[in-house]
Formats: C-alpha cells, sequence, structure tokens
C-alpha cells in the first residue's frame, strides 16, 4: 500500500447538472436523466455534446424494483445518443452515483478515455410507500433484515445509542433539521423548498381555509415537538427527521485534465476520492460511526494530502438527520459526540466556520437514490464556482470542498474532494 | 479519439476460480461465492490472500429480484474478510461481471489500487422458471417488453430473420448444441456434463426402468428434431437451443504488471478491452448482428493490435444456439451468414481451427448471469495456462484468447483479450 495514492493523469470537472427532485407521477427516468443532461450541457463553458463523450458510467440502485425496468445504462445511453459508446451501471445503494463518479475518475486517468460522462438516476414515487421501504430494506445487512429491520428503524436505533452515550436529545437533532429546510428554502431545485416556518405558515393557513382550530406554535421547536405535527416514525425519529421519497437525475461531465481547457477556463479538480465498505450493524464494533465512512474519508485525505480542516465546506449524507451528525464526525470535522454541539452552535450553518448541507441535504432537497452521490457533488460544483445564489457560502476564497455519500447501513461510503484553482 | 488506446499500466491476470455451475437449493450466493475464492486463492502460484487485495468489482444482474436482496458488494467483502476495503457492484444484465473485471483494470491502469479482485454471481434458481423468464425480461428494452417480449422469444425472432436472410435451417443449430454438449461433458464444473449421446442413454434407461415404450432416435439429430425429446420453446428455438437456470459464481486476481512476479512466473496480461452498448431491437438496423457487439470488438482488437484471425480461441454468449452464430460472425471470425456454415464442417470444434466454447458455453456449462463474463474468461485463462484437462486445446502454441459477453437484447457487450506470453 502506498503512503499516498496517485493517479496516472489528473481528472476534472467542467460540467454538472440536476432535475429537480420531487414526486413526478408524470415523469420517467428517462426524463428526468434528459433534464439532468441538458442542464450540464448548457454549464460546459465553452460548449460540449453526445460526439465528445467516450463513455458513460450511470449509477442506480433498483429501478428494477421499483418500476420493474433493469439494464439502465444502454437505455440511458439511446436516450442522449451515446450509443454504440459504452455504458456501465455502478450499484451500492445509496452511493451508486458516487461510484459512477469514481469508474468515471478511474478510466480518464487509466488513459482508456478522455471524457466520460457519470450520472445517476431514482424513480422510487411510483410505488407506495410501504414498498418503498421494502425496497430500501434490502440495501441492508441479510442480517437485519431477519432482524425486521428497515432504514427508519435502523437509523432510530444509532439514535438510541447516540443519545445514552454521548448526552444527545431529541431536541438538538431539530438544529439539523431547521438548518437543512433554511438551506433548501433557497434551492429551487429542492423537493421540498420551505423553512420550518413557511411549513407552519402553510399549515395555519390550511386550517383557516378548512375552519378547524388554528396551531398556535409560538416558534420552530415547538413545532417539531407537537406529535400531531411531526408525528414519531421510529423512536426517536420523527417525520422531519427522515428525507422523503424522491425521484430525480444528476450528472456530471468528467475530461482528463489535459484536456480541460478545451471545456471550460475555470475546471474543478478531482483531488480526492475515497471508499470503503462496512458489515452493517451486526459486524460493527460501534453504532455511533461508520467504518466505511472512516475508511473512505481516510482514502481520500490521503489522496489530497488536506487534513480534515483544510476542507471548507461538505455535502454529507443525511437521509435522517441522525446520520449528518455521524457523518460530520466521521470526516473528522468534529471529534466523536461533539458533532451535535456543534450543530447547536450554528458551526455547520451556511454562515457558520463548517457549513453543511448547504443545498438543504438529502432531507430536505431530496434523496432518489441513485441520483444523490452526483447531486452532491453538484452543489458542491455550484458553491466552488460561485453559482449556488442566495445559498452561496459567504467565504470569498472557496477552493475546497467535499461529497460524502453512504450505502446501506453503511455496507459502502464514499468521499469525494473538489479543488477550484 | 486515439487510434489504438494505451492504458496507463499494464495489468494481469494471476488467479481464477469459479463455483460448481448448477441448481443448488441448499447454498446462496455466499457460498458459491466463497467456493470461487477459495479455488482463486489456490490458484495463485506464490500464494495470495485478503491482505494483498485492494478493491472488490462485483458483478450481478438482479440478485435483489431473484432472493429480493441488493448491495451485495459488502456483503461478498465482508464474506472474504475484505472490509472494509472499497467493494463496488456493476451491472449490465449478463455482462455484469465483464464490466466488474473492465472497472478492475481501469483501477489498476489508473494507478490507484495495485491488487483488485474481480468477480460475479448470481442465484436463480429459487425463483419459479416463469419468476426467472420475467426477471431477465427487465433486462430487454423497455420497448421490447411492452411488445410482449421474453428471451426466448427475442431469439427465436432473431432465428427466423437470420433464416430467412442467410439460407440457414433449424438442423443446422444443432451442431452448436452437439458441439457445446461435447464440450461440457469434459468440464466437470458444468450444469450438464453430458453428451447429447449421454442424455439420449439417459432416456433409455428411463424408459426401461419406467416400462414405457423404450425410445429409437438412431442419432443426435434424431433426438433433437424429436418434439418430445426436445419441445419448442420459442419457435424456432427448442428446448436444446436455450442455457439453464443457474447458480454460480466466478472470479479472478488482477494485478498491475510491475508486481505480477510477486504472484506468478505465468501470469495472464490483459491486452484488449472493448465494451458497445446497443438501442436494443427497434434501434438495430439488423436483427442478424449487434452492433454493441462490433464496438467492444472494435474496441478490444484497436488496443491489442490485433485481428480476428490472430484469436485462437474464443468463449462466446450462446444464451442460445442461435446467439453463437451471431456472436462469432460479430467477433469477425466469419462473415455475415457464414458462422452456421463454419460450425456445420466443424470449424468450432475443439480440434477445429477456431475452437468456440470449449468450456460448454452458457448452454451447457451454466449462465448464472452475473457470474458469466468472467467464468468465460476463467475458460480463457485454464486454456491459456494448458489446465483444461481433457478438454485442452490441441495447439501446442496457444497465446491469444478472447471472451465475448453480451448483455440484454445486445444492450451491453464487452471484448476481452487475454495473452500468455
Amino acid at each position: 500500500m502506498k503512503e499516498k495514492r496517485q493517479i496516472g493523469r489528473g481528472v476534472c470537472v467542467v460540467g454538472a447538472g440536476m432535475s429537480r427532485f420531487g414526486m413526478f407521477p408524470d415523469k420517467d427516468s428517462k426524463d428526468l436523466f434528459i433534464e439532468a443532461y441538458n442542464e450540464m450541457i448548457a454549464s460546459v463553458d465553452k460548449g460540449a455534446g453526445p460526439e465528445d463523450i467516450d463513455a458513460l458510467y450511470l449509477g442506480n440502485f433498483s429501478n428494477d424494483y421499483f418500476v420493474h425496468q433493469a439494464h439502465w445504462a444502454p437505455i440511458i445511453a439511446d436516450a442522449i445518443g451515446h450509443t454504440p459508446k459504452p455504458a456501465t451501471r455502478t450499484e451500492c445503494a445509496c452511493a451508486s452515483s458516487a461510484l459512477a463518479f469514481k469508474e468515471g475518475v478511474f478510466a480518464i486517468a487509466s488513459g482508456f478515455y478522455d471524457v466520460v460522462l457519470v450520472g445517476g438516476m431514482e424513480e422510487m414515487s411510483k410505488c407506495k410507500t410501504e414498498e418503498v421501504t421494502e425496497g430500501l430494506a434490502a440495501a441492508a445487512f441479510p442480517s437485519e433484515l431477519a432482524a425486521g429491520f428497515t432504514f427508519p428503524g435502523v437509523f432510530g436505533a444509532i439514535s438510541s445509542v447516540y443519545f445514552t452515550k454521548y448526552g444527545c436529545r431529541k431536541e438538538d437533532l431539530f438544529n439539523v433539521t431547521i438548518k437543512s429546510h433554511n438551506n433548501a428554502a433557497l434551492n429551487h431545485k429542492a423537493q421540498i423548498p420551505f423553512t420550518i416556518r413557511d411549513i407552519m405558515k402553510q399549515k395555519v393557513e390550511r386550517a383557516r381555509q378548512k375552519g378547524t382550530p388554528i396551531p398556535t406554535w409560538k416558534d420552530e421547536k415547538e413545532f417539531l415537538k407537537d406529535p400531531k405535527a411531526n408525528p414519531m416514525v421510529a423512536y426517536p425519529m420523527s417525520l422531519y427527521d427522515c428525507c422523503p421519497i424522491s425521484d430525480g437525475a444528476s450528472c456530471m461531465l468528467l475530461v482528463s485534465e489535459k484536456m480541460a481547457r478545451q471545456f471550460t477556463d475555470d475546471p474543478l479538480y478531482v483531488i480526492g476520492i475515497g471508499q470503503g465498505s462496512g458489515a452493517g450493524l451486526q459486524g460493527s464494533e460501534s453504532l455511533t460511526s461508520f467504518e466505511a465512512s472512516r475508511q473512505a474519508a481516510s482514502e481520500a485525505y490521503k489522496m489530497s494530502g488536506l487534513k480534515p480542516n483544510d476542507i471548507q465546506f461538505c455535502e454529507v449524507h443525511d437521509c435522517f438527520s441522525m446520520a449528518e451528525i455521524i457523518d460530520i464526525e466521521d470526516m473528522g470535522f468534529f471529534k466523536p459526540g461533539e458533532g451535535y454541539k456543534a450543530v447547536n452552535e450554528g458551526v455547520t450553518r451556511r454562515d457558520g466556520s463548517m457549513p453543511i448541507n448547504t443545498s438543504g441535504g438529502l432531507k430536505c432537497k431530496g434523496h432518489p437514490v441513485g441520483a444523490t452521490g452526483i447531486a452532491q457533488l453538484h452543489e458542491v460544483w455550484e458553491q466552488l464556482r460561485g453559482k449556488a445564489g442566495e445559498r452561496q457560502i459567504p467565504h470569498k476564497d472557496l477552493h475546497f470542498g467535499a461529497a460524502q455519500n453512504i450505502g446501506g447501513t453503511g455496507g459502502t461510503a464514499t468521499v469525494t474532494i473538489l479543488e477550484r484553482r
């Protein structure tokens, strides 16, 4: 094993796009991918088209379960005029498209291809909620399924352990939720582009229209404490601790460093990639940290030569509010047991010293699982290039942004670090 | 686009293993993979263990459909003691593990990893036949599914077109079938390790025991013409034109060329890899050739600098007898419309000038779809290293062997060329 991994040749990101995330009964996976693809093409400063692209990598978790159609890579290749060039699907549950990104980097770094389209998509909302829950549960370890766990249950159990170990309380998770909603309200692609205060107002308005009793929450925390407004899903996780069921797609254009200037004068450099695997809850020493995440972070830091405090902002895998706290600890931004304190102190807010999930995160931006990994990187792209509009991080000199993506119950994790020079 | 693709650094195969293929009600995917893995480890001349392996790539088509468990890469990683190192699944229907192989090559060629385990598996026989047919149909293009096609139907239609166009008859396909069975009878890992004559004898014996009328076929062709012995599945494809439903696993150990001698003095060199995509039957100019196959072959020939007639033997994707004929034409071994004549003349037999599917092929060795790509390369490994026992090709100087793998209705195809120096 080498001390610092070196890849054969540098790889840059020169374009990025994503569809709106949400529940779209009238759109299928092809429609969603084309929406992301068209935005990506439009984002390439000096232009690009299907003729430039040597290969496609597509992350998808389980459209074969959700819409009973498998083998999506050639379907998407055909939809964007890429046939007969290569198209490959990667799958590791909710980390599927972060792996498409990683394989795209390898394919270019190896010297085999020069320009690679990487993307992901998922079409979940055509299933009923209980079917989605069952479909996602297949991403957990067999022993977890056999014990009756579904994902809300898994993160409920993790929360209980974290609470007991570190003195965190359910109220502390509210600060994650409030922050995510505040960010998502500034993201027009988000599935839930509303602050908690917006939602409170909507509910008051609805009660007024219906003539039912007008709720009188005095602030966001009181709203989140109200079991009618925020019902329990899996103790101690309530509705607003959980990400929604989503449809969506995302993609990016990768090129060799040498060719980057043919596409833009402002490429982003892929300076760190890392990946780890985990053995599920039963195989973990601790429920309050994912070994796969620590491994992925360690690989990515090693490759980039950076340390956690060199990273200026990060998108992390907040499928549940609790996950965000564990993620920011596993990334090394905060010590174990101290992530929730940092959240309470506002450190992870957009104007804090370590902004987390400025996009709104999986929780509010949405989580079409196969699209998520590259959608996270889409936010890193927008922030680093100063194109995040109202939600732009108020920092004059952004250079290093990262994304951390988890699949299953920590069965897979990836960390990717991008640099703007 | 470069004239001849060059990868950053050379990659070698230093070990290979596969489980027995068949229907194993008492074995699950982990058992099968471990069987293949243990054989692979034993095949590495100077020894290897999990500590040597930097990353795992695992091909699987749809265990989430067949056994309702997804996210297999970390499960297999855990089973072989690989956790927390990276584990990634690739999927392109029946070409899933050929893509695991390709990504393993890229990962090493890029300089990121030195030693990569690549493999594949599928656990199909726990589903009923009609469920398997439906699960596999999800690998076809949506327009094909909508038209009511399943795979036997697709290859039935392809056969009808080929017959009309080139004057081939159903009896000509028998020669593919007879050859495959002759080869598989010498392969103890094959699911159907019997010649057609063996099967005829078994049926006569069974009739004798049961006291039913003794069949009196005078030769193999008469047996294959008998609709009781060889019933129609999808005109003109009968039972013995189709591969069986299979469980199985396969794997190989890839290392950088520089490190190969640490593992063996007799490595195989990966000199050609190619991949293509196709737009399904509706998007094809012709039903008697797969554009994806021609693209994959062209990439692999270009990279290796070889021509079709430099390849000394090949494993091709004979999910149906008809497919084998189309494959050997798409590989450029024979002109369009002449593949069946070469088969009739014995050219593709083990002792012919271009041995095809010496393993018995998918048709008789079995086709656990996610395992197939690397299982084909396992045969190339055994033949090139002179370890194929009774089915060893009787040629003194074998250097170049290839494998061609198809996913879906030509949605994906790969070609891989290995060299022994």
